[in-house]
C-alpha cells in the first residue's frame, strides 16, 4: 500500500531478485508478468536483475523463451530488454544442491553494478518443502544478504504456512532463526486485490458508515468466495489441504478481519497489522460439539477421479461455516463463511446484511423484510453497493429493493494492475500492510475444526459440479432463519 | 401516496371535476394533460365528468379542440373518447357571474346518471382572486355539494396561499367558513414528484441512513432550486411575489421538512403532517439585523423590460438564505437555500453534507478535506448518491471523491407519472399526504424576512442571465467555509 514516494524509492533500490520455483505455474502466470509490467512502466530500478531458480536444466536463453510463451506481448522491443534482466540458475533449494550457484551470481551481479543490491528469495515452491528450504538458505548464509554493507536479504512465502498451529510454529521457528520480521513477507494476493484495499479506504476514509458499523445495526455478515474451477493441476498439494487451509484459514479469515477491525490510529503497516490481529485473536475458537453443528463440509463429485488425489480422499473442497468475533464491536454478530470450488460462477464479495428498524411505517407496503445490505464485491466485477428499499415510480407507493452502486470500472478510466504487481513492489519498499501477519492465531481458530472433522464430524457431503454447493450448506445459515445472498446480490453487473 | 387499494378506489367514486381558469397555463400544461394520461390508464371512474370554467366564451366543441392542441396525442380514438367527459361553462368565478350555471350542468350529469357525484372544484385561477372566488362558492353552497347524498366538495388551490401570514389567515378564514379540513386541498406539485416521495421511502424504509441524520454527522445541509427560464408571462403574479414568495416559502420549505422531520409513527396523513409541521414551526425566525446578514436577494439583469413588471420593480427573482432549525436534531446546523430565475442550468437537489471524522489516519493521503455527502437529486435527473471517498486504482494509496448512485431512470423500467397525475388521484381518493399543511407557519419564517427586504435590507443584488446568481450568495456560505455544491455534485448523468 505504498505512498507515491515509496514507489519513486523503489526505482532507486538496487534490487536482485531470485525466484525458486521458477518454472512453477505461480513464477510463470503472475510473477513474470507483473515483474514486466513494471519493467515496462519504468518502476523497477535501473540496476535490477532477476535470478530464476528451479531444479530443471535451462539455458538462459531456452528459459526466457519459456517465460515469454507466458506473457502476453504487445510490445517486443521491451521484452527483449526485460529478458536480459533474466538469468537462470538450476539448483535444488529443498535438497541443498547448487545454493552456491546462487550465491555467485549475485556476487558477480553486485560487482558488476558495484555496489550491494536488496536481495529478495521469493519461495514459489511446494509449502511442503518449505522447512528444509529455508534451512538451506540459512545454511549458506543467504539471509544475510549482501554482506559488504550489510542489506539483509528479504523472504517471500506464499500460502499456506503450514497445515496447522504446530508446524506453523515450527515453520516460524526455523525462518526466525536466520529472518527477522521485517525480513519476512507472507503473501496473500487476495490483500493484494484493489477492493480489499478500497475496504481501508471505504471503511475509514468515510465518515457515513463507521457508526452503523457494528451489533447495533448489524444482524450478520457474509462472505463467499465461489470458484467455478476445479483443482486442476494441484492435486497433489489440494489433496493434503483442503478448502479450509487453502481458502479459509488466509483469505477468508483475512477479508474478515479486514471488514472489521476497528480504525487503526494511523495508516501504516504496525497500527494496521495490529488492529487485525485484535478481530483474528477474538474469533471464538469451536469446541468439538459445535464443529458438528457450526461447520459443513463438502467434495464435488467426481474429485476422487482428479489427478493425484487418492482414491478413498476424505479432503474437502468445499467448507462452510459460522464464527463468531468476541469483541465489544460484533458481539453476538454471526458471520457466514463458504468457499468452494467447481461452484456455478466466479464470485467473491462481503455482504453486511443490517438489522431491519423502524419498518413499522411502511407496514402496509410490503409483506416480506428487505432489509439494507452493503456489499463488498470483489469478483466478478469489483464495486461497493448498498442495497436500500426505494418507492417504485407509479401512482401507488410501493416499495421494491433497489441497488446504489460504485463500480470501480466505470468510475475509473484507469486498468487496474494486477495484484502481484502491487505487492512486489511492496516488497521491494519493504512495506508489510498487505502481508499476513495473523498466521498463527487464524490456525489457533482451524486447528479445532480440522481435528473434528478428521473425526468425521460432521460427514463429508457431496455436491454436483456447478452447483452452489451442498444443502447442507444452505441448512446452516437457514436455519437462523437467514439466507445466502450471493450471487442473488451481485452488483455492477456489466 | 395512495395504496395500490385506494387508486382502485379512484375508480369507483362518481366524480365531476370543476377547473376554474381552465383557459390558464396551468390547465392546458398540467391538469388536462394528466387526466388524459389517468383515462387512458383506466383510472377514472366510469362515471367521471369534467366541467372547464373560464372567462372566454367557448363551444364544448372548441374547448376540446384548444386542449387537443396542448395534449400529445397517439391515440385518437381515446382522445375523442376523452374529450366526450370534458364541457365548457363560461363564468367568472371571482365577480360571481354564471355560477349557477355549474351548479346546473353538475345536476344535470348527476340526473343523468342517477347518483350523487363527489364535486371537485379546481381553483386553477390568480391567487389574488381567492378571496373572492371562495366567497361566491359559498354563496352559491357549492361547498355543500351533493346535497341529495351530503356528498361534499373539495377545493384545490394551488399555490401561493396569501402573500404574508395576514392574507393566508384572511385566506383560511373564508375558506373555513365553508369547507373543513378534509375537503381542502393545498397543492405543491413538487410534492407529488416521485424523489420527494422518495426522500420517505428512502429515510424511513431504510435503517442505514437514519443513525447518521443528526447534528452529530452532518456538518450542513443545502437546497438548490435553479430554473434556467426567467418568469415567461407570469409578470403581473411574479413582480408581486418575488422567489421567496413564490418558491422559497412553499417548496424549499416543504423540502427542508420532508428531509429532516422525524419518523412519523404511521405511514399516514396526520402522522406525516404532525412531523412536518414540527420542523417548520421550529425554524428559527430571524431577526432584523439577521435578515441583512443571512439572506441574499438578486434580480436578473433585464427583468425590469419583462412584460408586466414595474418598471422600479425590486421584486428579486433570485433568493438565498440560511435558516437553523430549532430541534434536538438539527440544532446548529445550518441550512442554506437558493433558488432563481434566469440560472446557468436546471437543478434540484439537497444535499447533506457530513461533517469530517476520523480522517487523520489518511492524512498523508490527501491535501483537501474531502467529506462524504448524500445527494437528494429532484433535477436534473431523479436519484439518490452519495460521494465516497475511494482508493484509485494503481499502484500507489491515493483517494479520490467517487459516487455512489442510484438512478431512478437506470434502475426502473417504468415510466414515471407526472407529479399532477399523482395529485390528481389523490385528491379524488382524499388522500392529503402530499398537500401542504404548514402555510401559516412557513408565513411566520418567511414575513420578517419580507419586512426587512421591503426596507431595503440586504440592497437588491442583481445578476446575469444564464449565471449562478449574484457573488453575493457565493459569500454567504463562503463566509463560513463552506461551498454551494450544486451543479458540482451532480448524479446519474446521462
Amino acid at each position: 500500500m505504498a505512498l507515491p514516494e515509496e514507489i519513486q524509492k523503489a526505482q532507486k533500490i538496487p534490487t536482485a531478485f531470485v525466484i525458486f520455483g521458477a518454472t512453477g505455474d505461480l513464477s510463470r502466470k503472475k510473477i513474470f508478468p507483473s515483474f514486466f509490467e513494471l519493467f515496462k512502466a519504468g518502476l523497477l530500478s535501473e540496476n535490477f536483475k532477476i535470478v530464476a531458480a528451479a531444479r530443471s536444466k535451462f539455458s538462459n536463453q531456452d528459459f526466457r523463451q519459456t517465460i515469454k510463451e507466458r506473457v502476453k506481448i504487445q510490445d517486443t522491443g521491451a521484452w527483449e530488454k526485460f529478458a536480459e534482466l533474466v538469468s537462470y540458475v538450476s539448483c535444488d533449494v529443498a535438497e541443498n544442491a547448487n545454493l552456491d550457484l546462487i550465491n555467485k551470481r549475485l556476487e558477480e551481479y553486485e560487482k558488476e553494478i558495484g555496489q550491494c543490491t536488496q536481495r529478495i528469495f521469493y519461495m514459489a515452491i511446494s509449502p511442503y518443502i518449505y522447512a528444509n528450504s529455508f534451512e538451506n538458505l540459512g545454511k549458506h548464509q543467504m539471509h544475510l544478504g549482501c554482506k559488504a554493507h550489510g542489506v539483509p536479504a528479504k523472504i517471500v512465502i506464499e500460502k499456506p504456512f503450514g497445515h496447522n498451529l504446530e508446524s506453523a510454529q515450527k515453520l516460524t521457528g526455523i525462518l526466525n532463526k536466520y529472518f527477522t520480521q521485517k525480513q519476512i513477507f507472507r503473501i496473500d494476493h487476495y490483500l493484494g486485490k484493489e477492493t480489499v484495499q478500497n475496504i481501508f479506504a471505504f471503511r475509514f476514509g468515510n465518515e457515513i458508515f463507521e457508526p452503523v458499523w457494528n451489533k447495533d445495526f448489524i444482524d450478520h455478515v457474509q462472505i463467499t468466495l465461489a470458484e467455478p474451477e476445479g483443482i486442476e493441476r494441484r492435486g497433489e498439494y489440494y489433496d493434503k489441504a483442503g478448502a479450509l487451509r487453502d481458502i479459509v484459514q488466509n483469505h477468508l479469515l483475512q477479508l474478515v478481519a479486514i471488514a472489521t477491525m476497528d480504525a487503526p490510529q494511523r495508516f501504516d503497516q504496525e497500527a494496521i497489522r495490529a488492529k487485525k490481529l485484535a478481530i483474528v485473536k477474538n474469533i471464538i475458537k469451536m469446541k468439538p460439539d459445535e464443529v458438528a453443528k457450526a461447520t459443513v463440509r463438502a467434495q464435488y463429485e467426481g474429485y476422487l477421479n482428479e489427478e493425484k488425489v487418492a482414491k478413498d480422499s476424505q479432503a474437502e473442497t468445499f467448507a462452510a461455516l459460522k464464527l463468531h468475533i468476541d469483541t465489544p464491536r460484533w458481539q453476538n454478530v454471526p458471520f457466514y463463511l463458504r468457499t468452494g470450488k467447481m461452484l456455478t460462477g466466479k464470485v467473491s464479495s462481503i455482504i453486511f446484511s443490517f438489522k431491519e428498524k423502524g419498518h413499522k411505517i411502511f407496514e402496509n407496503f410490503w409483506d416480506k423484510p428487505m432489509p439494507n445490505h452493503v456489499i463488498l464485491q470483489i469478483q466478478p466485477q469489483e464495486g461497493i453497493g448498498i442495497r436500500l428499499v426505494a418507492k417504485k415510480p407509479g401512482l401507488s407507493t410501493s416499495l421494491e429493493p433497489v441497488d446504489m452502486e460504485f463500480c470501480y470500472k466505470t468510475s475509473f478510466d484507469v486498468a487496474q494492475p494486477d495484484a502481484y504487481e502491487r505487492l512486489l513492489i511492496d516488497i521491494i519498499v519493504g512495506d508489510q500492510t498487505l502481508f499476513l501477519g495473523q498466521v498463527e492465531e487464524s490456525w489457533k481458530f482451524i486447528d479445532p475444526i480440522e481435528e473434528v472433522w478428521a473425526k468425521g464430524k460432521p460427514k463429508l457431503e457431496t455436491y454436483k459440479p456447478g452447483s452452489w454447493g451442498p444443502e447442507a450448506a444452505n441448512e446452516l445459515i437457514e436455519k437462523d432463519g437467514r439466507m445466502w445472498l450471493a450471487p442473488l446480490l451481485t452488483i455492477c453487473k456489466i
